[in-house]
């Protein structure tokens, strides 16, 4: 069996970077600077279904990306989440959050509908982030 | 600066068992079956703030707490969460989910009151969880 990105994954995200286990996607919404990590292992749903090495590796991608986050934003708080009550295949969010975002202080899934980026500032903000992982990671 | 368990923390759980980095709690909230880690280190807020043995530590206390519910309780899905808006000591939450709780399949946050456990049903839950922590951690 190989990994395959879930088809809803892949519809709300474009790509990043690809880390150590997980390919590394941006949320296409505009309302939070939102990564969604997706380790390349098929088949796995809950976080603990990660064996000891990959635990390690999706342990320092999430620290990598909550880096990236802080670096470049200055957010208030970082959300580390690992639901995948919606979409089964194992997912990490890892999300910039600020004090006057439109979801503060609530989590922010299903808060409001996905604001679309301008295309260039889309552009600009992957190539922003992929410059600060290609340091990082 | 030594570490103290939050106040808010303090008031909405009781405590189970203590690993080798985190105090592990439970929400006395019947709605769900719910563990929060709290890593013992003064002034963290973000999960990135762990250093990386103690990330290691965290994560194998994750691992530890969410298989202590899948095999006391078989629920549909673990969530992991370290969200921290609105009490800003890091903690994480760990959380058994069923396809018929009252939240599914949003997140658990905010979505219903905390629902007080029956005091005896309490004290038998947190027993059968440290049984079960005292041989997983």
């Amino acid at each position: 069996m190989n990994f395959q990105l879930h088809e809803r994954l892949a519809a709300d995200t474009v790509p990043v970077t690809v880390g150590p286990l997980s390919q590394i996607l941006l949320m296409t919404d505009a309302n939070f600077p939102w990564f969604v990590l997706v380790p390349q292992r098929p088949g796995l749903r809950d976080f603990h279904d990660l064996d000891a090495g990959d635990l390690t590796l999706v342990t320092q991608e999430i620290v990598a990306a909550s880096r990236v986050l802080e670096d470049s934003l200055r957010p208030d708080k970082i959300n580390v989440a690992a639901l995948g009550n919606q979409v089964p295949q194992l997912h990490v969010h890892v999300i910039a959050r600020f004090h006057d975002d439109p979801a503060w202080p609530k989590p922010v899934w299903g808060v409001l509908p996905p604001k679309p980026y301008d295309p260039q500032e889309l552009t600009d903000r992957v190539k922003a982030f992929q410059t600060a992982f290609a340091e990082g990671l």
